[in-house]
């Protein structure tokens, strides 16, 4: 494969399927490169028709191992399948990439799978700002199912969430995940709920447990209910009920309207984390600036008042 | 009095001496009024006089009996003393109130002593932006020394120092004040220490340690040596020697160019503290605005990317 050059090269290489411009493309995203946003631009004509899986779930439930038996469930229905692994807990990128060999195992030699972890904390709006971005490279270039994973830490799961279609929460038995459930708030945010290991003690009053919690949520008619499923993603089973279940929720989504109200906020939230990270940006360089030194002056010499001069400083940055 | 109603008559009434026009201005402040720029512009040309004294110390260690005795003293070599009473931790000027009558006990009918308290948490910046503005009021208005007297807690300590041209840190036996002092970072904001209470038992201890503290800074050729002195305030002793060595501080302040240098300092942080609250109210527009869900409307379907979007989102603002 040749080395695509410029942005509209890597598009196009990238709508091709080729993996190597889909991981540059990727990689602007992650080092917030000035060519991001042409390449942001290139790409907005073709997003739009992925369907974006979140999965959460506490540490040691099982996410690399649910997401890969997933991805091979995905892959035997004949999806393209693009993967992010977010980890909110790293600042660099390096560290994931040996995580991304190991996930790799199965389907390194798959054309049809692209999986890429991804550092958020370095970023200036973390999570929010670089993984819509990184979605909808994956989403332009044609894969059918993007599947977000993070681990459930913080706010990430509920970041996660605002991001995804679909929604899955996994559990596991022996973690106290009843408790854990209520107290994170996922209760709120699963559109699917996974209880994984299901062979080990426990996965049943683990499943009966988070149904009656379930249960007890006030849900309005016509709305989503989220099955409790149980899988064992090391003998992959139980991964066609979980795809099944993702399929039927796709549907609700686009029967009900409920999937447009869904993209209509994470791009409302997109557009005004990029926002932000201007706004601030434009602050930093300002608060730095000869002309605020030069204002300063000014209102000392009574010649501006404080006023003014912020007004000045704000035009300065216009 | 008449009631001025203009504000260019509001500040020939202040710069004529009429406490009440001085109030309403900084009621202005206090209310963040829209009048508040006019206001500050007519007041800008006539500022840059005044020496801003500012006063802080742990709760107990008297700061508004030595800020009377400190006012008496300054009026008897006649001065106009314009005291600004900041409380960090009150959301409410009105509470405040009651303990501007009890401080105005000394000097009640004195036109050349106004005293205003100030709640300094309701406001968009905090101390950082409301007090530099009531500052510029007193300044303005003609009162020779303005008094800034804040509690120190938390960061108001190190504000009220980054706002003074002089910094008194006040002391008293009795509180473990040598360990506070160096905890609180107090040794490097003090331009004079006062040791108040002295004639109670650990004055003397509580003056030597924080001498030795002192010493062992690293101060450059030239620069200002803090001195260490001693008063009780509620029987008016040694608050003439504090004033002499504030002159004397004044004095030095001039001839090593400090002064101006901590003038532009201030200067600096008024303007960037209003071009950030302006800055914030800006985004609060936005980020609840008609245009954000137009905007997130186009990128959803692919006619925007969303840096464009960002981009005409914050052209909106601006």
């Amino acid at each position: 494969m040749t080395r695509a050059g410029s942005v509209p090269e890597l598009v196009t290489a990238a709508r091709t399927g080729q993996v190597r411009a889909v991981a540059r493309l990727i990689s602007l995203v992650e080092d917030a490169s000035p060519l991001l946003r042409e390449a942001m631009a290139a790409l907005a004509p073709y997003a739009g028709n992925a369907h974006v899986v979140g999965i959460t779930g506490a540490p040691g439930v099982g996410k690399s191992t649910t997401t890969s038996a997933l991805v091979r469930e995905l892959r035997s229905r004949g999806q393209r399948v693009g993967v992010l692994a977010i980890d909110p807990s790293s600042p660099f990128s390096g560290g994931a990439l040996l995580g991304d060999r190991v996930r790799m195992g199965d389907h390194a030699t798959d054309a049809g799978v692209y999986i890429r972890s991804m550092a958020s904390r370095g970023h200036l709006g973390g999570l929010s700002w670089a993984t819509p971005q990184a979605l909808r490279v994956l989403d332009a270039a044609g894969y059918d199912t993007v599947i977000v994973e993070t681990v459930g830490v913080g706010q990430s799961e509920v970041e996660v969430a605002g991001l995804a279609d679909s929604t899955i929460v996994l559990l596991a038995p022996g973690m106290g995940d009843g408790i854990q459930a209520a107290k994170a708030g996922i209760l709120e945010i699963g559109d699917l709920y996974v209880v994984n290991k299901a062979d080990r003690d426990g996965a049943a009053a683990v499943r009966r447990d988070l149904r009656s919690m379930l249960a007890l949520a006030d849900r309005a008619e016509g709305s989503w209910r989220p099955p409790v499923l149980t899988a064992v993603a090391t003998k992959h089973e139980g991964l066609d009920e979980v795809v099944d279940k993702l399929e039927a929720h796709r549907a609700w989504l686009a029967e009900s309207g409920a999937g447009t109200d869904r993209r209509r906020r994470r791009a409302r939230e997109e557009v005004a984390a990029i926002a932000v990270t201007e706004l601030r940006s434009r602050w930093d360089t300002l608060s730095g600036s000869v002309e605020l030194d030069t204002l300063a002056e000014d209102v000392l010499a009574g010649r501006l008042d404080p006023y003014a001069a912020a007004d000045a400083l704000l035009a300065a940055s216009d």
